[in-house]
């Protein structure tokens, strides 16, 4: 091989290691951040139905039913944040417990839970009856309480 | 009055400030929380799809399509998180520039833009036309910018 032939092929093989970093995913911290986020948009939009349950607020069904949308769609998008080495041995600021990943299929199957809980929280509140509503809000709330149990550092 | 009524009537009105508490809504702090998580899942989605229509990995219809879902849902999530009183004189760790409600008319018409490119790029996604969603997503794109440049601290 000349030298224009090796460098050639450094170049290339440089170019698809880079092409290798970014398809690998993203960072830890990065996904960390993103499974937050969605926590955080489930709590934005769990807290305003909670009110309305309580009594707090008056019922809303518009509200309701936007608000559930939203959690559905976000008890949906929490899998991809949990990927594979983005728990507390990579990352500084994160609840998750490294059980998580030794015991995933029970973890996995608690998050189906949420997800279908939280799929009929928004079938319910598109319905906008409040008693099925309040009925499948504390189904959906006892869903979440049971992974925070056993995955989420106090 | 007697004693007892005075007493009541102090109950009921600690009552009803306690209740127009909660009714008043989040916290500033609480506020930037979610709008900085809304921004986070915006990013987490429209990463991939750039990545896609840079070259770097293989376009995928089906990953685009979902992602371009949560940038949609997120674009319309964006106003709530930029209630009045949530800026920098209230909260420690924010982008955001008091111009957002100095100038109001004008963010809220650069959030309108964005929220309505997102909504082409979720419908351009679900055909699944690589071209039109390449050209789609540039406009999007400069939405975010457009508004980033006025409206965002560096």
């Amino acid at each position: 091989m000349n030298k224009l032939c090796i460098s050639l092929a450094s170049g290339l093989l440089g170019l698809s290691v880079l092409t290798a970093a970014n398809a690998a995913g993203p960072k830890p911290e990065d996904t960390a951040e993103y499974r937050q986020s969605v926590f955080t948009i489930i709590g934005w939009n769990f807290k305003p139905i909670g009110a309305m349950v309580k009594g707090e607020v008056p019922f809303d069904a518009a509200a309701v039913a936007r608000h559930a949308q939203y959690i559905e769609m976000m008890s949906k998008a929490l899998l991809e944040g949990f990927s594979k080495g983005s728990g507390p041995d990579a990352v500084k600021h994160t609840e998750a417990k490294p059980e998580i990943w030794t015991n995933w299929d029970q973890f996995n199957s608690k998050l189906n839970n949420f997800e279908q809980e939280a799929t009929k929280l928004a079938e319910v509140a598109k319905g906008g009856d409040e008693g099925a509503i309040k009925a499948q809000f504390g189904k959906t709330a006892e869903t979440c309480k049971a992974c925070h149990k056993e995955f989420r550092t106090d």
